[in-house]
């Protein structure tokens, strides 16, 4: 299960689809073939490790793979089904599947007469899927908040300056970041007061490989010429402010992974509305004062309301600081509605402007 | 010298003189005695090392010691001249000692024929030495400002209430850090809103051995029934605002080590003044949003014009994070003038309240 995860961990992060990782092998535990899912209109993992296979080569055999094999015809058929013409007779696997529509592909192997084991090392599948099962599990993408600050809080300075407060290696960080994830969302308050990219770029200024899709936030008119509307990927605009109802959209589209680059006004309204999976504070080793906060107000009155966080991780960047960190319970609240996340699997037909092929 | 460096780390971290060790060696290398400062008013590292040794032992011997042998007669005399008298004919030292009546060791050795060899190891015992080296060339103490904050830079919740932000381990430590300084510093806004006890005290909540003078700054009255009037030491009383003029008279009373423990008022009065050596910032893994930020406004206007600092060391401390840094350039503009300066060596008579005996 460990080489299944590894084989997984090839494929695309970003993406409608989880990564998926399969070893076929043999009675005497040798491995007769390997896959992994490449993303969105690909082979699924089974179906890719089963491929490498001559015909009838699979008969007899075990099917070790990462994540329930789906119940589900998408633009590929049921994975369960693949393998039960395949003649597989045991299937392991860690994690089940949440999909409403893609889930029950143990049920319907066992009822093929196959031996289907589940929960093989999921602790550590679950967490190398955490962010897709968020997504599968409320019906919306994962949410990453990220913002950079002094070690005092501020996001500028008070004239509103500010290019820079992190170093080179922390903007290097954000970047390979964005390109993971499959939206970038801002509110027209940065869009207007910066004029960003939003790209994903390398050291030299070029575009990496993936590009997240710009999503821009609030009632305001984007200027023709603003920079976003350069973007490879036609932006979005949503005139909000409901967050919910956008990240259902975004989910609609095939979007799993939303990355949040502010400004404190969205932050701020991601965070009161419990919207946030993973935070990514970059702090910077300066002090500024002042009112530019890069989180304002969030509902919080008193000590005993405070939005209790658990590091999972901290990093020296260059002279800068990334906490990562994640509300200490999950929100508790699922935003979609039964329905929605029902018409919304894993199998969700690509957005009009999905990036990976 | 790394071995009178480990010497001078059995002294007391507080009080009002340095932290120094002594070797007497002899031509072949041998040890033949080892001595330590163990605070103001007690024997100099020097003369508790020839103290080891009967009447004449030292002739001909090499004294390794940290700091200068210092030219000063205090409560004890100089140490040149106890060396020069037992007869020691040659002494290594590692860092001069800049204070304007203690200094002039190493000439006077010199003029009676002693072979002195400064600046070995001097990084590594300026480094030791750091704070109180600040104290010495500044004439004002070294000062250390800590606050607690979540990880959006607040101190409390909008309605005041901020216990606890941090956890226990964090709290411990700025009690032991407490312990390590010579005065504690609040603002009458602190006193007023929280009545702290400003004492040093151990997880059970017993005093530790040191504690630092309580010293509360502000034109307010603050009440008979104050907790900080139960402290050890009788506090301090300033009425502000001018803290480079407090500074001094801190630092004539001995005190070398000043921790400012808030609340924002002061902390943002200290940093706008630049009198703040090393910033100890402890993170709470929380969002607490609103206006009660941990630090106000620092007369930064433009991102130019930010406080750049230097990260020394980042820790986890139970589940927060603390965050130890220093101003990226000392402050240009000592704080003392250099009567002051002159007037406080490091053979300053001890504070009425002085905790070192
Ligand atoms: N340090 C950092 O990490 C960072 C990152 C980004 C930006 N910034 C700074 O942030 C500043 C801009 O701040 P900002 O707060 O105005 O920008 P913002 O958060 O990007 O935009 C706020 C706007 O978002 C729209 N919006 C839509 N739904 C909303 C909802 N539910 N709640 C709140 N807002 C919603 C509103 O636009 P309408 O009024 O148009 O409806 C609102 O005015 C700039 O100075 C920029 O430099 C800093
Ligand atoms: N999280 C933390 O680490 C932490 C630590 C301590 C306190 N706090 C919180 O901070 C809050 C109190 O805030 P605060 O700002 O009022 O407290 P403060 O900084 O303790 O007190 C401010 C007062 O200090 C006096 N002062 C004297 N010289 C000054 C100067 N040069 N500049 C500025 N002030 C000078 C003034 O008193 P006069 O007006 O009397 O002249 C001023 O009003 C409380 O809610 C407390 O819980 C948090």
């Amino acid at each position: 299960m460990r080489r299944a995860l590894s084989l997984a961990a090839n494929g695309p992060a970003a993406g409608p689809n989880p990564r998926v990782g399969c070893l076929i092998v043999d009675a005497d535990g040798t491995v007769l073939a390997e896959g992994w899912h490449r993303g969105a209109g690909t082979a699924h993992a089974e179906v890719d490790a089963l491929a490498h296979l001559p015909a009838g080569a699979a008969r007899g055999t075990t099917a070790i793979v990462t994540l329930e094999p789906c119940n589900h015809t998408g633009r590929t058929g049921p994975c369960s089904v693949a393998l039960i013409e395949a003649g597989v007779n045991r299937v392991v696997y860690a994690v089940s599947d949440p999909g409403h529509a893609s889930s029950g592909g143990a049920e319907r192997l066992r009822a093929a007469g196959v031996e289907v084991v589940g929960g093989v090392l999921a602790a550590e599948a679950e967490a190398f899927l955490a962010d897709w099962l968020v997504a599968a599990r409320l019906g919306r993408p994962f949410v990453t908040l990220k913002w950079a600050s002094s070690l005092d809080g501020r996001a500028a300075a008070a004239d509103g300056s500010s290019r820079w407060i992190t170093g080179i290696d922390a903007r290097l960080d954000v970047h390979r970041r964005r390109a993971g994830s499959d939206a970038i969302l801002v509110g027209t308050g940065t869009v207007l007061a910066d004029d960003p990219a939003l790209t994903a770029r390398a050291d030299d200024g070029t575009l990496l490989s993936a590009q997240p899709i710009p999503v821009v936030i609030g009632t305001r008119t984007v200027p023709a010429d603003a920079a976003v509307r350069q973007h490879p990927h036609p932006p979005l605009f949503y005139p909000g402010p409901d967050l919910g109802a956008i990240l259902r959209d975004l989910h609609a589209r095939g979007i799993r992974r939303a990355f949040i680059e502010g400004g404190p006004g969205l932050a701020s309204a991601f965070v009161t509305a419990g919207l946030v999976d993973e935070y990514l504070v970059y702090l910077a080793p300066t002090l500024l004062g002042g009112d530019r906060l890069a989180l304002g107000d969030i509902g919080v009155t008193g000590i005993d309301e405070q939005r209790r966080l658990e590091i999972d991780h901290v990093e020296r960047l260059g002279d800068d600081l990334l906490v990562i960190a994640r509300p200490r319970a999950l929100p508790s609240t699922p935003t979609a509605s039964p329905e929605a996340t029902a018409a919304e699997t894993r199998h969700a037909e690509p957005a009009r402007t999905e990036t990976r092929t």
